[in-house]
């Protein structure tokens, strides 16, 4: 069975919900991350992997986020979340998101999550990426 | 050691946070249950126990929930939420809440969770409340 | 033009996210009151309306929230929300909602929205629900 | 009457709540802007202003977010915001900020806020920062 092209890049459209904006009428900006998270974790569905599966033995979390808000988002606007490989490490990923709305950028941003794995005693330590992540995706090199 | 007299009710004062609010300009409705579980949490806090604890056995899942909305909440407004335990059935809680402004009524509600563990197989089942439950707790007769 | 039938009910689709779960590994019930509110607001746009439209001088309040939670919701599920409208009250809307997961009825609802519009002095007034609402949506009998 | 002595930093003691942790069983990175926000919020209030006061002409969107995240936090940590005003420009506010439990360093990230009015048709402009904001609050020159 031929490998399956490795995921460089992900496109997830979404639409604002009205508990997302706040008394400024625009999105609260604590959401931003977690449209990116959301294109994160469609982009491993789209790859054939789960980032949270129960009998999974590595966890992923943050080590560092960033954001720059360009436009404000309001309630019902449509707007799509485009995520890429920024980096792949030893021991972490680096995402890049684009959020735009129609021609308009809206936002952009960076996650770095680290891969960690529990010891026998429950401490959680920093692992290298498993073979599997590595080979469904890859660096988008036009992105970083 | 004398016993601790048993917890009927607890008053937890709060102040509305932005990311609260919504477009209309008040707290969104979904953050009525949070500030009623806040108060819960609290309520088991002062009776010594924590609802979630690491090595603790038992799960606490919602069963049922109730709001009534009386008056809206706005940012920055202070108010207190007083929670009674309503009912200690075989296998679940009731709570009541009651939050208020001032003098002003806001809201009130109930909130009954059933007590879970898992049995050798991993399957969620319900449970009788166990024992520290019962002794820390009573129901509010005034408030019932 | 023929006038738009009624709309009695609608189904929405959803995929639960990961900020969207808590410590016990199951979705947070505060969730749930925001997914009947995501199937509220497609079903009015199903129905060529916005509950927040810039230009509109309504607003929709939440009176009165119930949900009775049967079985957890985990991180990725799948499941669909069917919401109908349950009264047309002279100045209120009273939906029902069904939560489920394949086959499996996963919780069930009810939402009560009042209708209020601003006074020349800005004080918020219960006042009777716009003639468009009545036009585009009608009760469910079959639910009810 | 003697001016007010310009706030430089604030500190805001917090503690987990339930909700706010996912089914990795920590805190959702999601929520660390929102820490952050209530810290900056206080430290507003302390210094004797509103951020979000009805009658206000002024509005505050986010412009940049970053978060630096070093150890998780789990349900009930006891936590302390350290914010500081790192830069007052001509229309915009920079904040660092510091999370601790204990003596342990939890995370660390900056905020930058601009400042926005609205013209005569409704358009969001950027506007210089209000003379109150200069006379109240002061870079911290030992953080910064």
């Amino acid at each position: 069975m031929a490998a399956q092209t490795p995921l460089r890049e992900f496109r997830l459209d979404r639409r604002v919900q009205f508990y997302e904006t706040d008394a400024a009428g625009i999105v609260h900006f604590s959401w931003y991350p977690r449209y990116m998270e959301e294109a994160e974790h469609a982009m491993w569905r789209a790859a054939g992997l789960s980032i949270h599966a129960p009998e999974d033995a590595y966890g992923w979390p943050r080590v560092a986020l960033t954001v720059d808000y360009l436009v404000p988002l309001h309630f019902e606007d449509e707007f799509t979340i485009t995520i890429w490989v920024a980096e792949l490490g030893a021991r972490s990923m680096r995402y890049g998101c684009d959020l735009s709305r129609g021609d308009t950028r809206v936002a952009t941003g960076s996650m770095t999550t680290a891969c960690v794995t529990r010891d026998a005693e429950g401490a959680v330590r920093s692992t290298p990426l498993p073979g599997i992540v590595r080979e469904r995706f890859a660096v988008s090199e036009a992105r970083r």
